[in-house]
């Protein structure tokens, strides 16, 4: 027995597209004798459409794809995520294709409402078993959430199934794959024998990254060495499982091309192999970041970008994956100097531009920033110059962006990272100006590992720019530690404090001191006015800001 | 026996705050002979708190000082709203203080998950009904969505309570009030005898807005003269109504001061007796918009505010609401004239700072032009001028704007409009720039509506402003309409789609132009991205922008 698993990248609301792509590998699956196509949650509309789920029509012509595809492949059962709606309620449902006919329905019963997920908003539960039989074996279905909560899992179990489905759009998080694994293989354990097949989706969707990771495996992990991970991070495949044979299960694997910034390897293992594993990580992060930073410009149709160049990290970094994302001609780095930009930021971003083949420009702004300070000139009379100075150099930046992108039909690339995002260290309407920010929920101090990870063959970020102190360079001899504790520090606090939730009091206990910790609380609960108005990036870590961390900006919580 | 009803505003985290507030009303109350006091869902932490509910210290001071109060008043019967943890599950429950000590708790069983409501992200629902004694009368509890699904409602009329306490947090909505009423009078006109009290809250939080509105009524109206509209439209009060009369219930109200652009009549009854009804609808929107901001301005501890004022109709709108929550001499409108703006636009501008007495100043943009044209100039040689050209203007009025407010520690004002927001008629980072947008919900035709009533009695918006056709002034005799439809029917389309979730389909059967819908509807799509990095306003229509209706930026759904 052989089945088929459509690790896919879905496009939200293109019906369509998504219609055709699991044509595609129902293609696939026909031709390679596999009996039962395997396809990820939602699939057929793309994770997650939010509110498209409240328009009547999107779920009429979701059901007319399903009956399109079930008259296509009569002779394959083909397993498709999408949303259904029955006497005005929806379900997050997946459905057996068979004979022309949607052979057997389930609705997911446990539906996630914390973090990104909303499905509350949309869904209601299924209260049922999915089961059904092929050839003489009994599968069981399962989608996502419902193998994280007691209850389904179990439920399969004592119906005797032989193999469980679960198909998923699980998003990706730094260093989550490893954990998400063990926890299911542990709920697993304490089953019979049974086989799990998990599939999850590929992709980047606004705020989301999917990251396939997809595999099989059985209680007590039995046989675990053919059953281990189909090493499919961010690569869309199909994967044929050839069930067959005995206690061996055969993987063939079809790849889709993907620019990836190192060749790609057989597999994970073997990847892992090479690298050493906290390598390993920040090389599949910058994969990751690669995909959502494609998915975005694709989905959306943009065919031009443009970013500004400071000669810092973290425009270089955004330019890297820019360059692996859409070809050379296609990009524009600006490089916009004042009289605080040191040479050595402009022998640098002009190195990285050649070094990356992307068009270059130099733009100077002190023209700009004198007539505008001309303007001010009375009524600023008197006072010391401050912040207000120092944003309106980053506004003319984001200024002169925008137009290009705007006569060029492009988009501005936002080079934000989340530590500057955390602490408001960024100039709304001026740095922060652009339509995707790639690096938004990346600590600074993991943009350094991405930045050694990049040039792990040939330099390509000059090592300079790696070893300098940071700076906005905007007023003379600024540095970002003037205002900012060292961010080895600052990363900790943000990431004790929003992605695991430690208080105040607690962080204190970790030995940072009370000004400290206060100081920056604060910073991060005045800035969520400025978060507000950032472009969307992909999460990575387990909080992002956004969708995953609803914050009110009027907030007057203090301790 | 005196019951005493607070409509207050809580400000959303400042525990501390809130509890001397409800400390305020409880003195009220008992110096007053009330033996009850009630007061809104939510009331000691502000509703709604978002994922500050996530933070265990959050709910343990809540705990404190729901304490607190018990202690101070151990004579009066205190119902506050709080969150609150048990076996670690979060639950939206109402305390019963007496005596010292919490002596009744009701957690909420029915949790709005919809619209703008997230609160099964946070709550479980409770699962008994919430009872008390008092003088050998029964009571019941509701909070919110209690009242509005079949169940508890039902269930504390078996009981044969006499009286039901339903304490809210419903936002406001522009023509909501009447409706709301009588839903809640159908539904307890299917009940025995029963006296409902009903108080919601009152206050600005980020992009809702709380109205007031409490009401005590009887199934089939019994006594309805009595028991009508406390009229409290987003005025703070304390309401002491006394039930010890026969067939009659003795209304006592204490107003908080409030800024209100009319003086402040005694009762809902009489302004609806002075305005007709469509008349006072508008009337009503334009104080609610005041308190918006008025709590905006206030809970963010703003001092200071810019805005541009370009002669049209928004801006004027939005100046005179300012005027209205700070003293002229904290704020300063900019007229920032191109070459296109009219000499009628410059007047009008001129006329309504003048007829405000707020700080004017004018500061032409014709050199930030030239500078910024010479930098574009090679690049863009033998090239159309389009929307960059346009977009340009509306950029550097944005960044004189954020400069004045930088130096200042002010904020700026947001002009956009609905309309506006739903097609994308707007440049990011240009008019789009402010931290708070008031018009953000509001449809052009409807801001023309609030035009004439800001002009009630005395011209302060230049008749001409209302009577010209809308323009944005950024090229040669432009106006809006050559861009988009006639507001009207923008508008209509606007209702029915995002509003009314009438598909595109139904929108042709309403008798538009299928080419007129899918224009529309499709510039509504692609301008999510610009919506994403607006500036948060209040939502004052059934549905807005934002929290209430979630779309995919990435959305490639087209029929």
């Amino acid at each position: 027995m052989k089945i088929s698993l459509a690790e896919i990248n879905s496009k939200v609301g293109d019906l369509k597209y998504n219609a055709n792509l699991i044509k595609k590998h129902a293609d696939i699956a026909y031709r390679n004798g596999a009996e039962i196509l395997i396809t990820p949650e939602l699939s057929l509309c793309g994770y997650p459409p939010e509110d498209l789920l409240l328009e009547t029509e999107f779920i009429d012509r979701c059901q007319h794809y399903l009956l399109e595809i079930a008259k296509k492949f009569p002779k394959l059962k083909i397993i498709i995520g999408h949303p259904k709606r029955k006497n005005k309620l929806l379900y997050n449902s997946i459905s057996l294709l068979y004979r022309g006919k949607i052979n057997k329905v389930y609705d997911k019963q446990k539906l996630p409402n914390y973090g990104v997920f909303d499905e509350k908003r949309y869904f209601s539960p299924g209260n049922k078993p999915g089961v059904f039989k092929h050839k003489g074996k009994t599968f069981g279905l399962l989608i996502c959430e419902d193998i994280w909560e007691l209850g389904p899992l179990e439920e399969l179990n004592e119906l005797n199934v032989e193999y469980i489905i679960c198909v998923n759009a699980s998003p990706y998080e730094f260093n989550k794959t490893k954990n998400k694994f063990n926890i299911i293989q542990k709920r697993l354990d304490k089953l019979d024998d049974v086989t799990l097949i998990y599939l999850n989706c590929v992709g980047g969707q606004d705020e989301l990254l999917f990251d396939g990771n997809s595999f099989i495996t059985k209680p007590r992990k039995n046989n675990v060495n053919d059953l281990s991970f189909f090493s499919g991070q961010f690569i869309s495949q199909n994967i044929i499982a050839d069930f067959s044979k005995k206690n061996h299960i055969e993987i063939t694997r079809k790849y889709e091309k993907f620019p990836f910034h190192r060749k790609i390897l057989e597999d994970s293992i073997a990847q892992i192999e090479v690298l050493n594993e906290k390598e390993f990580l920040i090389y599949n992060l910058l994969n990751g970041l690669i995909l959502a930073m494609k998915d975005y410009i694709e989905k959306n149709s943009i065919k031009k970008l443009f970013l500004g160049l400071s000669g810092g990290i973290d425009s270089a970094v955004v330019l890297f994956i820019a360059s692996k994302v859409l070809s050379q001609e296609k990009i524009t780095a600006i490089m916009m100097p004042s009289e605080f930009t040191s040479n050595t930021s402009l022998k640098d971003a002009n190195k990285i531009a050649s070094n990356l083949r992307v068009n270059y420009k130099i733009i100077p702004i002190q023209k700009h920033i004198k007539v505008f300070e001309k303007t001010f000139k009375n009524d600023f009379e008197g006072l010391d110059k401050d912040i207000t100075e120092q944003n309106i150099q980053a506004r003319i930046r984001g200024m002169i962006l925008m137009a290009y992108a705007n006569k060029f039909k492009g988009m501005v690339l936002a080079t934000g990272n989340k530590s500057e995002m955390a602490v408001g260290y960024s100039t709304i309407y001026g740095d922060m100006v652009g339509g995707f920010s790639i690096l938004k929920d990346v600590p600074k101090t993991m943009v350094y590992k991405i930045a050694n990870e990049i040039n792990y063959k040939k330099i390509i970020i000059p090592q300079r720019i790696i070893d300098r102190a940071p700076s906005a360079e905007l007023k003379e001899n600024q540095i970002d530690e003037d205002s900012l504790p060292a961010y080895e520090i600052l990363d900790k606090i943000i990431d004790l404090h929003i992605e695991k939730n430690y208080s105040e009091k607690e962080l204190i206990k970790f030995g940072f001191s009370t000004k400290l910790v206060k100081k920056v609380v604060n910073l991060i609960k005045i800035n969520e006015f400025k978060r507000r108005q950032s472009a969307p990036g992909p999460k990575i870590t387990s909080k992002a800001f956004g969708k995953d961390r609803r914050y009110p900006i009027t907030n007057k919580f203090r301790l």
